[in-house]
């Protein structure tokens, strides 16, 4: 944005931005996605508000920023293996055993207070709201979706996946079950249960001869 | 509530319910749930806040019979064989013909115009709010899983399902995905889509022999 700022100044807007970001998630969190302001954020993060307007058009526009830093944070602390958003879903040769690695990572970021207020704020809102419903799937779901049509099609070339099967729903049986699990607290969001969702989703629920 | 009223009595009675669910369901769908109040519920019903008051404790409870006398007469509307709460899930003896009979019908059902803004509004509170969410879930959403388990262990019992298959696990495979896409709006909620979901989760991602 401003290429010839000098070193200092960089530093100086980088921890502007994180400052920012960390605002407006524990923001959204405690108050849900309406009572968040840009003036709340601001305040919270010792900034003006013109500061946040120079960078960003709008509220949703700093969430988003936001969520996608909080996922790169998590993606690059569970490190390649987890599957973190820069590296692709694994691909050992085994997919079960690459499904159910990716899945209880999952399950932990769910599971994960620093995540779980502001993920659930952003993600009722988006139910109510079609158009920021509609920027969530496709800024922060559909590059994740992306990743697993990507390591099914791998599966399918292997011949480990059905050729019939649509991986772009194929993925849904696998995390629509953990979503569901979490946003309408049915029952306990587990590393067991990933695992089962993998097993009953690759082998089916009839029986196999 | 009140056995010796006379049938006229008893009449109106029941109109000024109807009114008032109508009213609840209608005013939670435009306003969202926190902006719905008894007071506007009784003023678009046309009845005093103290018939209401006199008949539930609170908003979620008024929200709560609304939704559960909706769900009924969807039911009673789509027919024994769609499935209707109080019929169960029919049992032909071919179970992805029973459970595709009744994914579409609660496709039909999430993609009905009266019933989507209500049913958006109560779930987005209830990701934010665990009480809320834990009551939908207890009195709207589990009897409607317990139709599932039922046919489910019926279809285990007639070699169907996988023995070892816990129903109450294999049922989320069905309709998660289903609750994923209606909720996140990924992409469209098809009958072709529910039937597509069967049969992947029957028959399992992985290639039989």
């Amino acid at each position: 944005m401003a290429p010839h700022k000098a070193p200092d100044s960089s530093r100086r807007s980088d921890r502007s931005r994180r400052a920012i970001y960390d605002a407006a998630l524990a923001l959204v969190g405690e108050a849900g996605y309406r009572r968040t302001t840009i003036e709340g954020i601001a305040a919270r993060a010792g900034v003006g508000k013109q500061t946040i307007y120079r960078w960003w058009p709008s509220k949703a526009a700093v969430l988003m920023e936001a969520f996608l830093d909080l996922a790169t944070r998590a993606a690059e602390e569970a490190g390649p293996q987890a599957g973190g958003a820069e590296y692709g879903i694994p691909d050992t040769g085994d997919l079960a055993a690459d499904l159910k690695l990716v899945l209880r990572a999952t399950v932990d970021e769910l599971n994960d207070p620093l995540m779980e207020a502001p993920t659930r704020a952003l993600t009722a809102e988006g139910i109510v709201d079609a158009k920021l419903g509609a920027e969530f799937v496709e800024k922060l779901l559909d590059p994740q979706l992306a990743l697993y049509v990507t390591r099914l099609r791998a599966a399918q070339e292997a011949g480990q996946l059905r050729p019939d099967a649509d991986p772009r729903i194929a993925l849904e049986l696998l995390i629509a079950p953990l979503t569901h699990r979490w946003l309408l607290r049915t029952l306990p969001l587990t590393h067991a249960y990933a695992d089962t969702i993998v097993d009953y989703a690759l082998g089916g629920l009839a029986p196999r001869p």
